[in-house]
């Protein structure tokens, strides 16, 4: 199958290695003409331009571009594509670009590989960066079938879990396990260093162990990243860092009470419920 | 010199077991018959008893019980030693402790080994644990100075990292650094379970990845050990946690007013100061 990708970073460049390595001919596309070469010399693609016509043959397109660009980099795409290709993406929110997407193109479905990695750019492309990692599709009432049924295919031999849900569900679901603790993470960093007595500082900070880099780790990662999450959550990222603002709320009232035993209790259940996050426990 | 060790866990043990190779007598006392023998066994301990007197010929005692136990075991332990004996301890929070220990023994030194595992107890006892870990120290006006001397030298060999402090400035430290990450944590995971929509906890159960998992580490933890920091540390922790939530309260409000560029500057600001406290700059 003739397959185009449309961005090549960490998240093209991948799936590109991936799709070739299973015979499929890649088309790749980048804004730069320096990460076409080293995109053809890396073996990420067969070929590669600055030039959007050259997806004009591709029966599928993945729009790999950072969320910022997926609607105006989709705009150019779409003057040079048959109505017949399907197009997907691979942006971490999905409902406001489904909805921009779907009434200008019947052939898109939404998408999201959970395969974030901390290098970035076409160098950090690297083969099954995929596998056994979740994928999400979030197909709507209107997305054909046939659609579908094509991406479904392609992700399946990248050797993800399909997981299917509405663009609403995957975004209300990844605001409290990706974008929640990105702010909660953020928000202990800026606290600590608000701490104004002169000796406390600098102790705290020979002092830190362990706790302190796995809880702020998250928070103190790229802040492009941050900012777009909140951007383009911004409404189900709000919801959860109220019900988050609550949950504090009742963990600084326990202390305040001295309640011991109740504070006992939240944790034990914290203790008890964590590792179906974690895949140590089925989900509920 | 004849060292005393007064709880044989993790840290009593781990502390045998290097003070031996380093040539000391180490004499250990626990609650339990099994366990002495076990420390013996396993090389932690010269000899071991029940029976606190054992501790009578000790230099130096080691009070190496969990936090809660440490004043009891404190007050038992006093009507076995000559006045001249130093004692010291190595409980997680320190001003409680050194306050009240403080007017009954004048050869008293608090301490604080940063050199927690998630295992415990004898079995879980290795070599060099607190190699290049720190170690606070926190002598007060009172102390003598052949008391914090002969810790000093004692905590040199160990090959740890010794810093000084008052016991309030070491637990309003640890309050940002360990105690807080705790709560927040715990606060993460509280929210997340407390999602209704059915579909949506179970898709972020199976989406959690490692963003999710660093963050709600400790917050999943032991929760005998989050509630013994929330009853000793009780005041700093207050005092950080109502900072955190101010943090928090700011970091909502940029996103409500959809003020990205002050968000931008925020996790810039972050990404900059986070590396002082694991090591990677050096502290202000």
């Amino acid at each position: 199958m003739n397959i185009g990708i449309l961005g090549l970073g960490l998240i093209g460049g991948s799936l590109g290695l991936d799709l070739r390595s299973q015979g499929h001919y890649v088309l790749g596309v980048s804004r730069r003409e320096s990460t076409c070469h080293r995109a053809v010399a890396l073996g990420c693609v067969d070929e590669a331009s600055v030039d959007m016509n050259l997806l004009a043959v591709a029966e599928v397109v993945f729009i790999c571009t950072p969320l910022a660009h997926i609607m105006p980099t989709f705009e150019q795409l779409i003057a040079h594509l048959p109505f017949t290709t399907v197009v997907t993406d691979v942006g971490s929110v999905k409902a406001p670009i489904v909805k921009e997407i779907s009434p200008l193109w019947n052939n898109f479905i939404g998408g999201h590989p959970m395969a974030g990695r901390t290098d970035s750019g076409i160098e950090a492309a690297i083969p099954n960066l995929f596998f056994q990692k979740p994928y999400v599709l979030t197909p709507v009432a209107t997305t054909p079938i046939r659609a579908i049924t094509v991406v479904e295919e392609i992700v399946r031999q990248l050797g993800a879990t399909i997981y299917n849900s509405s663009p609403e569900e995957h975004d209300r679901a990844v605001s409290w396990i990706s974008h929640l603790p990105v702010m909660v993470s953020a928000s202990l960093i800026a606290a600590c260093i608000s701490e104004t007595e002169p000796n406390v500082l600098p102790l705290a900070q020979k002092l830190a162990s362990t706790g302190f880099r796995d809880t702020s780790r998250v928070g103190g990662g790229n802040p492009e990243l941050g900012v777009m999450m909140a951007r383009y959550n911004r409404s189900y990222l709000l919801r959860s860092l109220l019900h988050y603002r609550h949950n504090l709320d009742e963990f600084i009232n326990l202390i305040e009470q001295e309640d011991w035993v109740a504070l006992q209790e939240k944790l034990e259940l914290n203790q008890q419920e964590r590792p179906r996050f974690t895949g140590q426990l089925p989900e509920l």
